[in-house]
């Protein structure tokens, strides 16, 4: 496959120091000069590379935020034991180490590396621009961390340094990358934000909650949310209150009104104070909020005082414009600045306040089993965060990191990245075409809807159950698990949409099913869309033939 | 260096399939039959080894254990969030994939391995009985693990599955290898014992507190305890009581008291339920709890129905006798029978109630960034910390996962990994005696003491603070601090004592400090405990030459 945008793959970069030039994304050099990153990085602490040694991920930024404001103050919303939380005593101790030249430490009870039995890492990966698996095959290019690297000036992470102990900030060197690329990619607009490493997602959710919410808390969430965000908040005490949603999200006046009207004693809750959203390809709708409906939203959350945590694995998977079965596809992005300009405005790029808590995550665009994810928020929440982490998750696991930066930072460079994540857009675009040409060519519009996923990876499909044969003497639930118990039967498997609800006390008056097309193979996609079909239509009494007809699918030759 | 026992290291095993024979720890040979691990994986489920697949660690158990005990029910002690906590809704849709053949799933958004830009791991690690860092230069062996090594027949374990998503109990490959591991060392005698894998102890530890705890509950703890354990149940309104302790760990008679006299008024908390013990080479203060006192320790938990919590990251760095310094060192254990018989037993190994919780950790002997532990305890707990890993931590990294088995059981073998841990003895020994011997030449005895370590990585070091000059104008505290920050001054750290008081309300009468003799090399330990001699001389007013000539240091012509 062809490099996806004008790009020279050729320079195998497998080392860059600190004071080489890095490598910029194109898109750079029009807004600030052409090497911004690169000057930043050469003003790098040489401290901070070592064995579980403090960073601060400030140091890494590298615009200027003077004349910006400052975070709202959100120490009204944190929890007794996030207030009360104290730093690790004994991390806190290194920095004695720095107080003295020369200075020999038999305080941490670090291990020595010399019983790490680990002489070298080493990573088969794609070299630039040849990123399909086959060409991996063909080109990849193996890279290598040795266990002193950073001693023997060779790198300034290794096997030494990752496989130690760490921060709960996790390692300055791949806590640089993530914000480098969170500030060129968002560019969030106000003084004090900063980035934290996590070990993944759910696990930041769950501290999130931990430190943001007490038991008997009402927080919003989209009506239909990700389950397991509803199974993490549950056992808290903290219950989701769903916010109506159209094909294109949150709508922001659905959510001013319950703000509005909060009734505390109807609801036995305190307002809600927290948003929970998965703003772009949301799971399980796929739907994604478009720029201008986001500021919206945001103006509703300042109003009412909400703190936002958007949770953003799919960000990058945003496709193509779907141009449907028979129109040209739509050629990728010419270039880095094409590819950024097409993505949709992040909250945390119009957060002046401070109140946006991203989380990013490498698990869509990498790989899950890494456990790496960051988390951008202003500075009260990343210190509270760090503290937290510092006596209960720890870093993520220096060999994942390790390996990470090995591919990101010194083989691909930030730009390299980018190729990967146009190259990942114009493989789920794929994907997403084939399961809409199948619904298309499978499922009876007369009772199956959707819309198409603008990004990630789930396609969200409405069933008129009330036009089937048993409604309404069966509920809406009862239809659900007939015909998701019909779809095993005929051998595919698509998951039921009330296991989403974000409140499951909440009357609900829609029927969907979430398939994804993220996994499975373009041929077995279609067979299982199928599959889906013939059951829809058994547990509707379709004709399957006068269907299709009036679908125009069956050709008068057949 | 020579192998530590007499093994055969030749065979450079690189993959043991499943239906392999097993090569056995030589200690098994005479209990049980030749091969009984071997045996137990040949009935091996071949689904369990799939991508996020679920998996059961009685599986992977090889002793029968009908007749045993099973573990009494904790019900009672179980918090809130740990009761009501269901599972992974997502996650448990899994069992759907298994109860049809030839299903195709668009259920989990899993993504597909297509897009994991890794082709190869390999590392470079020792060959068995050649451990130190020279000899893997040297004879290292490179292992590697494909993409599709699974799918290939090459292994049960590849990049597919493990950069994946996963179950909370980790990857069943792993999760093998540590029940084996646990169920040969420990032997727990009672029927539903489990394992399953944790991001690390610390996390473990966290966990276990917010499912076995309510804010203003009392814990027991060693007086002296690890401040990261405290620091992480402080902020849960977790308060620790420190049961007094002796140079052999915690004294059950004094425990027995604290229980029998526990006054709720007084105390403000209801009777501890929970015992939180470091019983081995204990953080801070080197401690080992006899075999003896352990039962004895059993013995007052099951009168006063507490649970206990054993934290063992340093079980595996027991070491050989202490000689003193002018004696023959111990010759290391014969074989891998004598080698285990020389370690103290466990609580799990004497645990017929299922009353303990036991915390395995790979940071001390293997390497911390790894973020891999495991805890060991009954069914019930188990599966509610699987339960709640599956919304919070998931699963430890499937890169570390797949490094630690690649090492531990396609290349070392559960024997390779015995091999491992009596260099690691024999090293940890020799460091030991380096502290020993440095303390000895460089300290004045009539000022401080202590009793040499018998595992760990911890040297204790007790203060007369009665013989300081300005006892007792200034308190214990202040000449704690004063002597820490002399030792700064001449150029070393070690640990203040006070900084690992289990409750800092309670008053204190003993002034110390920790040092390891993990991390420095031999000739830096000595130099630091010189320096830290002279700051305590100085602090006490002590002249040197005269000390040392009591102390019998000064031969008469030096």
């Amino acid at each position: 496959m062809a490099p996806p945008c004008a790009i020279d793959p050729s320079p195998e970069v497998t080392a860059i120091t600190d004071t080489a030039a890095v490598t910029l994304p194109d898109f750079l050099a029009a807004p600030i000069q052409s090497n911004e990153i690169g000057k930043r990085r050469r003003k790098a602490r040489e401290g901070q590379w070592g064995i579980a040694a403090p960073s601060d991920t400030r140091d890494f930024r590298f615009r200027n935020y003077e004349g910006k404001p400052k975070a709202k103050r959100w120490d009204h919303y944190f929890s007794h034991e996030a207030r009360v939380r104290k730093g690790n005593r004994l991390k806190g101790a290194a920095k004695f180490l720095t107080s003295k030249p020369g200075i020999i430490s038999l305080g941490g009870g670090l291990p020595s590396s010399e019983y790490f039995p680990f002489e070298e890492v080493s990573i088969k990966v794609p070299a630039r621009g040849k990123f399909s698996e086959a060409e991996t095959k063909e080109s990849g290019v193996v890279i290598t961390a040795g266990k002193h690297d950073l001693a023997n000036m060779k790198s300034t992470y290794d096997i030494a340094t990752a496989f130690n102990y760490g921060q709960g900030s996790g390692s300055a060197q791949l806590l640089r990358w993530v914000t480098e690329h969170t500030e060129f990619v968002h560019s969030p607009p106000y003084q004090d934000w900063q980035c934290t490493l996590t070990i993944g997602s759910t696990s930041g959710w769950d501290m999130t909650l931990r430190m943001m919410t007490r038991p008997g808390d009402c927080i919003l969430a989209e009506e239909y949310t990700f389950s397991a965000a509803v199974e993490t908040a549950l056992p808290l005490g903290v219950r989701m209150v769903g916010v109506p949603i159209d094909s294109d999200g949150l709508i922001p006046e659905a959510m001013d009104d319950i703000l509005t009207n909060w009734d505390v004693n109807e609801r036995g809750a305190r307002k809600p104070h927290l948003l929970y959203t998965i703003p772009t390809g949301q799971n399980p709708t796929g739907a994604t909020i478009s720029g201008p409906r986001r500021r919206e939203l945001y103006n509703v959350c300042q109003k009412h005082d909400i703190f936002i945590v958007e949770d953003e694995p799919y960000f990058f998977l945003q496709m193509q414009p779907y141009t449907g079965p028979n129109a040209p596809d739509v050629p990728p992005p010419v270039n880095h600045n094409e590819f950024l300009k097409t993505l949709v405005p992040s909250f945390l790029s119009m957060d002046t306040d401070g109140r946006v808590l991203r989380m990013d995550s490498f698990s869509k665009v990498m790989a899950p089993g890494s456990r790496i994810g960051w988390i951008t928020a202003s500075e009260q929440f990343i210190h509270k965060y760090q503290q937290y982490a510092d006596v209960s998750t720890q870093n993520p696991s220096g060999i994942s990191q390790l390996v990470l930066f090995k591919l990101l930072d010194e083989h691909w460079g930030h730009d390299g990245y980018l190729d990967w994540l146009i190259h990942m857009r114009m493989e789920y675009t794929k994907r997403r075409d084939v399961i809409l040409g199948a619904c298309e060519k499978h499922l009876p519009r007369s009772i199956v809807s959707w819309n198409p996923p603008m990004a990630g990876m789930f396609h969200w499909m409405k069933v008129d159950f009330k036009q089937h044969p048993d409604y309404p003497q069966k509920s809406i639930e009862t239809i659900e698990e007939e015909i998701f118990m019909r779809v095993i039967d005929h051998g595919a498997l698509v998951m039921r949409g009330s296991w989403f609800y974000a409140s499951e006390e909440d009357a609900h008056d829609t029927l969907f099913f979430r398939a994804t097309y993220g996994a499975a193979k373009a041929d077995q996609i279609e067979e299982a869309v199928r599959r889906f079909g013939v059951a829809i239509r058994e547990e509707f009494g379709l004709d399957k033939e006068m269907d299709e007809k009036v679908n125009g699918l069956i050709t008068p030759e057949g």
